[in-house]
């Protein structure tokens, strides 16, 4: 099966790069880039020099790539807007399209455009859009051909949570989420903000009270609580370069032992999901560079709050892992092919 | 003015060395380490060459310093229990102290020994001392010579939301505290858990659901806010040197702007209080090796809460910066004096 | 074939059990400590949590080991010294040995014990050792059963510079090493001089002028020369993980040209050597977590010096990488078997 | 006496309002920017919030600046070539200026030429011109009125060098310079080379073999040897904000206790140079915030060389700590004022 990665100029393209190109049941048939069209992948990501040989990136028509019979699969690492410039043509010519941006996260127009500040382009795809997190989702999401994959602050926040909503052992009011992401979460963006000397040795908060996230985390945790739920949701950057660390705080509405009990039912058979015991805190570290979410939590009696924590690599469980694990599901490969 | 340093061979007390050594009202007459004695302070702290000179460590009989009649004044940065083998004969014999410990922070026995785990050394005394955060403060503290200097996370917290719950601006319900320290806030502590491998590029929740700093948070906001005042409190550990990052989530009881008329009232003579515009973000890197505190807040519409976040150099604000400020005061020196 | 890694607390250890437990040709059939016996692997290497399952610690017995019939192949990751008391036994017994420790890269016992300051424990081994950099030596080590992998510096210098030492490119004379490693050279080792704080943004050279390296470093560049080869090496430590950064200074005695055709014979069928133009630099992130070296030079006609530059990974290539390679190589498995 | 800051959005020139904004001895009348006029220097600066009050930005006209009679010293922070339209009017107008850029630190046209790759903007300066580092100078200087202030990496290298040339202590022939530089060396400028992400974790050289620097170190060296001294200079870059390393290889011409004798003669009354124990090696952790030079030497006997380690903070020593020292110096004021 070929695959191509379409604008794989980032750090989130560089990813799929290191995955696609070792992946045993795919062949990575093209890699493309409107600025470096022409130009050598091992020299924009020079960390797979060993990995790529001579591959170049191409440029990327989108009705070309559409008409082209020999690659199904496209994976869209483009900013959102843009994506759906893809996504439109190459989803009208039967192709699968599995995309990192935020294009297809929502279901409501309005709420896009609230968020993002401009018109979908592609609204009427957002029906035919399915929004997967693989280990809390069933199967039916394998019929579809246009996959949204979620942001990674949304990831690291509605696995630990989804669960607990759906069986009532949190309440879903007044929620708090604190998370704290590495800079590569902001993706090669070149600006004064992001220059070394600013990032280093500083913690800051940003975009409360309304990141761009905040949509889609709403979205997906109304859904698992069959009610409204508005979170207080604080991201921040952290000197680091990668990893996300989310730390929750909920009402409790039973036991910390239904927390566990529902967490180890849940991801019983989750090769990347390690529920840690009670008192024992995640640690961006011990995830970096794999496709894990480590989580935990803590009954706090005094306030009669769980305190769950969890972490996740912002660029694979948080974006090109997770979206390899997705088309691993979806074509009954190994789950755990090439993210090993 | 002679004064001395006790128990000076950690980072509190470098940064307390360096302060007092160029100090223009006082002179450094002793720096004491039981386990340093006799060796030279530029040996302990070469970041210090240059200002302490031939200086050296002597040992620290607590008798003896107290008797000792030509040093007035002591600073003691000891760890909680030790700290008060040392208070107990310097304020006997009349000594003005100034302790960075937790020994005397709480006023009750009971909440120390539930906290720290052992009795307290020195109940008698938990009386006469006063807790100071200076910004808060009226001057009746003044008159005391036994000083309890603030924990770095209370400092933190304290400042930003003491004058706000004095006024009822805030709700004392509900207060979710999540704060991130750099590495130093453990002190020069050598364990696996702090090699450079094991914290670099690392972040992670610790001590949930009850740190030490949450006993002496809970009784201060509670003494503002003339109510209980049960919080949840999420310290952190961050991948930096120094700094404290601290974002609070607090029920709203009036408009921001009343958040900051209180602010710019309680703050407006107080030169190392920063109160940033709304949508300004605090961030460590600009208070480190300052004795700042940078304070900003949002009001969230959706949620209904404020989000107040804070930044201090938990070196300087948090420990030994604010520890010469309240030297400053109680003696009518310059308020920035030796911390500009 | 069964493997085994002895003395796995550390670094290196943790390479070898993430790679080994997932290799195509081998069964991780155990895993020992004294110090960890009995305890999870998983608890002791978080990072590997998805990898190990309840793989477990066991105790080490050299004689047992040698004695157990299912285990054929030993990885020793031990300090020196200690490495030997396993290294007998296993020897005697007939298995293969790969010993990761400085006790076998010494052709002569008066050698070591100037550079390790101990007699060497097992001197009549040392003829029976094969040291290898696998791209530098032809197959005859293949039939070795004991073989030492090579120091981390001495990997980084020998690549770039035993081709053109053999083939009269540089002069012997005069070589002048710079070698900058991450803090994980040092392993595990808990000191105050390992403290995050202590690191971090701290740059500076240690154990100059007869770091133990040297003595490997220099036996071999004087093989490759066929001439007293007396060097200059600086060691120093920078405020990173993983990686070392090595320039090094030689006095040309032909072309770049000649450089650069030297070593694209040499190194072009191996797949873990990038030769990267001259005036490219190497840079110690891009092979940050990879088997590989990257090796670059330029010619400075004011002085007449090649400045030669090469990076590696200091736990992969610098360790547990070419432990593995070495396998490979001698197995005839795939060179990049588990490395990739 | 009232001091302008020109050219200061950058980090020298923050380091230079930071300083300059509570000297005791002068007063910051003015600080200038293009780009950033009429805006807050607190805006610019947020770490100097609690020193610059409502200080602004002001335009900077060199014929204006030229005319202003309440101003009679100016430092210009401003890039290469730009220096000199400032320094020409000023230095007509009989104003006394202290350079930080490279334009008046060479005597000879064509090798400012060669170097910087355009002709010199004001040619018939560089005779008016004294570059000097102030532990190395006699006092002649201080008549001058335009002052050059050394490069870092010189700075560094100079220090300890130029005495030991100046008595034939080491040999000017083959001298091997290796330095890393903290990434602000590099100032605040905005590319894709110094976002956090390229260069967190990461060590590399850069600029070989002819680094602009070359020029001003080599014609320095000279001077000192009365000899020709062709070094070889090899920068890189250090995962940190500041600091500067350097290791240099000189061939000993005598003891290393000439080179104690020497450093310590030289260096007895001067407040900012700390010569450390053979053995003991400069930290740039611990130079980091002053203006000190820490410096050190072994022998090597093995090979007959002197290996001389020093370190400086770039953006003081380096840059705006040394331009202040030799203000002071010149006036008459304490050489340490401000810089304590």
């Amino acid at each position: 099966m070929n695959v191509a990665i379409i604008g794989a100029s980032g750090y989130s393209g560089e990813e799929l790069v290191r995955i696609l190109s070792q992946h045993p049941n795919v062949e990575l048939a093209a890699v493309t880039s409107r600025s470096l069209a022409g130009k050598l992948v091992a020299d924009q990501m020079p960390a797979l020099r060993h990995l790529v040989g001579e591959l170049t990136f191409s440029a990327s028509d989108p009705e070309e790539l559409a008409a082209n019979p020999s690659i199904d699969l496209f994976f869209l690492a483009l900013p959102h807007g843009v994506a759906s410039e893809f996504a439109d043509p190459l989803h009208r010519a039967g192709k699968t399209v599995f995309d990192l941006s935020a294009d297809f996260r929502l279901t409501k127009n309005r709420i896009y455009e609230e968020y993002y500040g401009q018109s979908h382009p592609a609204p009427h795809l957002l029906e035919a859009a399915s929004y997967v997190i693989p280990e809390l989702a069933d199967d039916k999401w394998h019929s579809a051909s246009l996959i949204a994959c979620p942001g990674c602050y949304p990831t690291s926040i509605q696995i630990p949570l989804v669960p607990l909503l759906k069986k009532g052992i949190i309440s879903p009011k007044g929620i708090v989420i604190n998370s704290y992401s590495g800079v590569s979460g902001a993706g090669r963006k070149v600006a004064e903000d992001f220059i070394y000397c600013e990032r280093n040795e500083s913690m800051k908060a940003y975009g409360i009270p309304k990141h761009r996230h905040l949509s889609e985390i709403e979205e997906q945790l109304e859904k698992a609580a069959f009610a409204d739920c508005v979170v207080q949701f604080n991201p921040h950057l952290a000197p680091m370069s990668r990893g996300i660390s989310t730390t929750i705080v909920a009402k409790a509405e039973t036991s910390i032992e239904q927390v566990y009990t529902t967490w180890n039912e849940t991801f019983a058979e989750k090769p990347f999901i390690c529920v840690l015991p009670s008192g024992t805190y995640p640690d961006t570290k011990y995830v970096s560079g794999t496709n894990r979410c480590d989580i935990s939590a803590v009954y706090d009696k005094r306030t009669g709050n769980f305190v769950i924590t969890s972490v996740i690599d912002n660029l694979l469980k948080g974006a090109s892992g997770q979206a390899v694990q997705l088309m691993n599901l979806k074509y009954g490969f190994e789950e755990t092919a090439g993210l090993l």
